[in-house]
């Protein structure tokens, strides 16, 4: 009876979405920017509600035993929601990509044809923890012109309950549809996998999150899913290597938030630089308290590190733990990466051409560097303004998803008669 | 234990798909379009065995009772081969979409950003009875530097075989992987299931076909699916439509080709022209040997019409049937198509420019035309070259599917030492 209620409840919901969604997908830009703005102008007005909401569930979280960088990430502070309400300003300033008509062209018959730009409808959004995700995810369906379900972790029920209503109260003064951001009303587990079944009205689900949440959303969703499982990201030195650079770059891409997926978890190295290079780089990674793993050849140079096993060229440590493998040539390189990396990002360090162009083209990964360091794969860094997330999913989208890949594009014609011979 | 051999042969021959798409992605267009004109020419030489492995399939479904048009659809001939073979050339000919860069731009930080056109990767096509589609998606998918593994239907089982074997040769002779090209060797239709589940090495399922493949392919697969499940085409004819104009394109998109997918099968009219209108088309269609099914308003201008059932505004009858509304503005005409539609192709026939330009933005459909038939909704029709099928999945390919479809985009960085501040 209980999961009767939720099966009902949850398509209740999504159907109201779908009819928001109707809604959202004509609204004009005017109206879609009025809304962002009303919102960060709340984020500041109800900051003492919003905090109060977090203390909450703060407060039940420490009482659950929950400290350290995960009880961090739970928390809103005055810097946190001033960010928000940043980001909500620059959204609102960022062109409206709906509607736009792109390769239009005559053809032979005189029917004019191109593409235009339209919203992909109701997005489900699955996400752990942060409620940061809450504004942002919100705020970027809609300035797509799409409604969005939101669920976010249960111990951050409270705090997303309060931004997803100040959404909710932005929309409805700009004149748009309030059921276009909705929060999944109960922290009931059983609520997302009722939500995985409707493909009928959600037409994409992004869980953000750990990879078990990740893998349980991709096994039970009947609609598009677009995610990355992890991030197992490389940098490559190789031969003709400026050293210095890959010092700064190897450095900054461990160890500047090694926390994230978008942090270099293996470093190869070229045979030939390695007895050269692999002594300075280790300095500046042990001085900022990096563990090394490495592979005999490593260890040849550096005793320190401890042995690499078959499970470090795997790993997403998250952590500040480098594996480090040295390689006969770039060949041996790029038969790594393909056996081992997570098609998230890569990177090489040299000062060849021919290399840099052939590992620009043969790395399958969503994105892939030449001399910059893997930190760089994130939405705003690569200009898209705000991301909702990273895809190594193919299909549709692959590396970050900004307001553009909430959209999709249908064709139109525009003819004066034409009927086909 | 014939279920596990099958799992056994079915993975095989996907990772053997995954290796040669490998190769693929790094084939380069001379060698490509080398093997697609090689295959032109083996279609040439190779007519007479083509044609017998055909008479063989054709005589197997006689024996089993299969007439009329399903018997045709199996059916090779000296033209279609001919037609295969241009087609082939033409493709050749189109632009290798791999390894554009688009919007590449320089950020402050001096990184230059772009997107990388790269394969998809492996491909399953799912289809029935047509044998054309053997060459038809076997080339589209290797000149987009994709595997593909092929399973038609089983009547046409040797036809498919000595096609994709002649694909096969093709790229062979061209130095490029022969697995790329691989069709499922056996009828079973339990291969399919097993297919299905192989999200690991698949990228992407594309099933042809009748309504009940397509659903079965979608409820089975873990990897994502691009598909129509149908075609449920409109026509409306607004107040202001040239009326002469409207007669032509309702003709042209009921019964150039009724059998298909774009063609028309409702109706809609504004009732300030039905007494005028009605009268005129319907005489072009009761020429035609189309049978009208109207509402009490179009039965009131037809008397002749049956009487349509709610039935009818739902049917895809791929006949020389019509459903014939009269609605009470374009307002009522939306609404209509936002129930009925099955986001395909939608028409509207107008001098009105405003009434144009919002039918095109507000209706949800994969082509949006005005004043021209919906017969237009094709991938050569269009301007794409040739199709591998149309999707009204929202996702990645809203539309008719070409080569391009067929590909993604990674994102690629040019630094000079950059790092995350």
């Amino acid at each position: 009876m209980a999961t009767q209620n939720l099966t009902h409840e949850m398509r209740a919901l999504a159907q109201r979405a779908r009819a928001a969604a109707q809604g959202m997908s004509r609204a004009g830009t005017a109206a879609k920017n009025q809304a962002l703005l009303r919102a960060a102008e709340l984020l500041e007005q109800e900051r003492a509600a919003l905090l109060a909401a977090n203390a909450q569930d703060l407060e039940a979280a420490q009482a659950a035993g929950t400290t350290g960088a995960k009880l961090e990430r739970l928390r809103l502070t005055d810097r946190v929601l001033a960010d928000l309400a940043a980001g909500l300003r620059q959204l609102a300033a960022q062109p409206d990509p709906v509607g736009e008509i792109s390769e239009m062209r005559r053809l032979e018959n005189g029917l004019l044809v191109g593409r235009m730009r339209v919203p992909l409808g109701v997005i489900g959004m699955i996400y752990e923890s942060r409620p940061n995700v809450t504004i942002e995810a919100g705020a970027l369906t809609l300035k797509a012109g799409n409604a969005v379900i939101l669920r976010g972790g249960s111990e951050a029920f409270r705090s997303n309950t309060a931004l997803a209503g100040l959404l909710r109260q932005a929309l409805r003064e700009a004149g748009l549809p309030e059921d276009a951001v909705q929060l999944v009303p109960t922290p009931d587990r059983a609520a997302v996998l009722e939500l995985l079944k409707l493909d009928e009205w959600i037409d994409l689900m992004i869980p953000r999150g750990g990879e078990g949440l990740i893998r349980f959303v991709t096994e039970h969703a009947r609609m598009p899913v677009l995610k990355h499982y992890k991030g197992v990201c490389h940098v490559y030195v190789d031969r003709d290597a400026d050293l210095e650079m890959a010092r700064r770059i190897v450095l900054n891409a461990k160890t500047q938030r090694p926390g994230v997926c978008n942090a270099l978890e293996t470093l190869l190295v070229d045979q030939a630089v390695a007895a050269d290079f692999l002594p300075q780089v280790a300095r500046d990674l042990e001085a900022a308290g990096v563990e090394l793993r490495g592979c005999p050849e490593t260890r040849a140079v550096l005793p320190e590190a401890r042995p690499a096993t078959e499970a470090d060229w795997a790993a997403e440590y998250l952590d500040l733990i480098l594996a480090v493998r040295v390689v006969r040539d770039m060949e041996a390189a790029l038969e790594h990466i393909a056996r081992y990396g997570s098609n998230h990002t890569e990177a090489i360090v040299t000062q060849n051409h021919a290399r840099a162009m052939r590992f620009l083209r043969e790395v399958d990964a969503s994105l892939v560097l030449v001399n910059a360091s893997t930190r760089f794969n994130d939405g705003f860094q690569l200009g898209l303004g705000a991301e909702i997330g990273i895809s190594t999913s193919k299909l549709h989208a692959y590396g970050p998803m900004g307001v553009r890949e909430l959209t999709t594009t249908k064709f139109v014609a525009l003819g004066d008669g034409q009927v086909r011979g």
